[in-house]
């Protein structure tokens, strides 16, 4: 864990399925991994204060402040704008924007959070829409891909921008030196797939951006961890990810019925138990947990809304690294050079 | 099993990538399973005859016809579509559309088996496009997902002819009486999701159809049974379904890894290993190989390129049930049922 002294992160307290409950026991769990984080935390004082009176080592690393509303799972993301201003996570994201905070964590309503993030805090210069970009285990390791649902549809410009952001992500967060950008389609020729994709993938070939290109990947790719990061617009990319989790969780069930099925199967379990407990850590999804908001001018993660605490204080984690790394100039200077590069081959 | 008797079925031994020692083989193995079921072999003789001369309880089966030609993995349909009229795949093809076979089984070129079926079969009444559609196992079950990669971009139109042919499908095939079918979208709410995925809701929602329609289902769902027919564009149902495939690789190879770490576990391993036979059953992607291309006037089965025997076996017996089980005459006349509701609502 890099250093976090000085790191202070605001919390939607009350977003997600378990807020606030989940939040505050995140953030006690989280403790131990980045004990010199604050928090400003948002929410509502009849919810959060007899939280923080029977966790007061949490109220000692916490600023509380009272908000009357909270965003609800159905608002739609203009609604909030025109109408949230005073809910737990705008209050929560323009923390970021006064500069009070290095950093949001919200486990609520996905699109009022990119909506929100988005007006309060801008977009960096050169990207259109932020992605959700987030880390989950392959065969080599661990690799990144974006988007996972911010957008549905994308130009190949958009995925230009993802593919360039994913890049620096990997680079900074796995410390990979040069990371490989691959295309998520259906085939690996040239003239498979969307006229996006196609399109993404003729300007990453051309070779002026100083990025490793490696070309179209395929949903089986991802897990082997063929590139280190996998770009695809929101639609493809967030039901890949869901696909995946779903096929992680029938194995679990079906192992869990083998294993049940007998009582010698029982006795091997207890055998292999320590074995197999390691496979589940490695694909524990509350692990994974905590996808950040890229191309904007701010570090927003956005948790599961259903995890639990030990996802939540993944998340914080996730928030602590990108914030004590820099994450945001990093990226930013890194736009900067590709546009050099850009107005350089333009002329 | 269905009654098989009576049943021919033609073989492209041409295709895919251990052509052609898996198709013969796969015949073998299928043997025991469909009996009565009876071969036409299009193919190289350099190549088949060897094969049919060392097994001749499948060379019983078969009536082979040499062929000089194979379409080729990376051949573009428009191509074998001008000059493709003398290789093996065109002439399995049209043995269908002959009326010598009641089916087609190729392990090649996707796009190549798909354009060469449209032409030479020609497309059921009110079918736009053919979609490929296929089993796989969840937590229920087993339930039908299409298209799977035959139509990268669909309309609202498009996505409800796939969910009226995956709804007779799953009705015929895995004598589900009523099946329930789900449109796969990156959320719940009616405002999620393409343009084209919404249209297609809107229209299977109303009710017109004689269809129980779920609403969206997401990437998690389809492992889960929550429907027993998830519809979908091919460029999304492409990527699900090999992120599925990646997943439960990367699962067994953690859990490989898992019981080889130690003696214990690998004791455990040994104890366990009659059940975890059963899972690895239960998930082996050869035993869901056979892949239906519907909305086609005639039976054309998709076998995955790289399948081995075993899995080419398995795609015959699905191509030898949808023959037994009049199948494409079922879904003429569901059509027709479909579309005279329509004419009547139009009133």
């Amino acid at each position: 864990m890099a250093v976090t002294k000085g790191t202070t992160i605001s919390l939607d307290a009350m977003g997600g399925d378990h807020a606030p409950d989940v939040v505050l026991q995140g953030v006690q769990i989280a403790r131990s991994r980045v004990p010199d984080v604050r928090f400003l935390v948002y929410g509502d004082k009849a919810r959060v204060e007899p939280l923080l009176a029977r966790l007061p080592d949490v109220a000692e690393a916490c600023t509380f402040f009272h908000t009357e509303h909270a965003v609800q799972g159905n608002d739609k993301p203009s609604q909030v704008l025109r109408q949230g201003r005073d809910t737990s996570m705008w209050l929560a994201v323009d923390a970021v924007a006064r500069g009070e905070a290095g950093g949001v964590i919200s486990a609520g309503n996905t699109g009022a959070l990119m909506a929100v993030s988005k007006f309060v805090l801008r977009m960096l210069p050169g990207i259109d829409r932020p992605a959700i970009a987030a880390f989950y285990p392959t065969e080599r390791g661990e690799s990144v891909m974006l988007d996972l649902g911010a957008n549905i549809e994308c130009s190949a410009g958009n995925l230009v921008q993802f593919a360039i952001m994913g890049e620096v992500f990997a680079r900074i967060m796995l410390g990979v030196e040069e990371p490989s950008v691959g295309l998520l389609n259906v085939g690996s020729e040239d003239l498979k797939g969307p006229e996006a994709v196609r399109g993404a993938a003729a300007i990453l070939r051309n070779g002026d951006l100083p990025l490793r290109f490696h070309g179209f990947v395929e949903g089986n790719d991802i897990t082997a961890g063929t590139v280190d990061v996998v770009v695809s617009d929101g639609f493809a990319g967030n039901i890949a990810l869901k696909s995946a989790e779903g096929t992680a969780k029938l194995y679990t069930r079906f192992l869990r019925d083998a294993f049940s099925s007998s009582w010698l199967a029982r006795l091997g379990y207890l055998l292999a138990k320590p074995a197999l407990v390691k496979v589940k850590m490695r694909t524990d999804p509350r692990r994974y947990n905590g996808a950040m908001l890229v191309g904007l001018n701010g570090v927003t993660v956005k948790s599961h809304g259903g995890t639990d605490a030990v996802g939540f204080a993944n998340a914080i984690c996730v928030a602590a690294d990108l914030i004590s790394q820099g994450f945001n100039d990093k990226i930013k200077s890194e736009l900067e050079r590709v546009k050099s590069i850009d107005d350089d081959s333009a002329i």
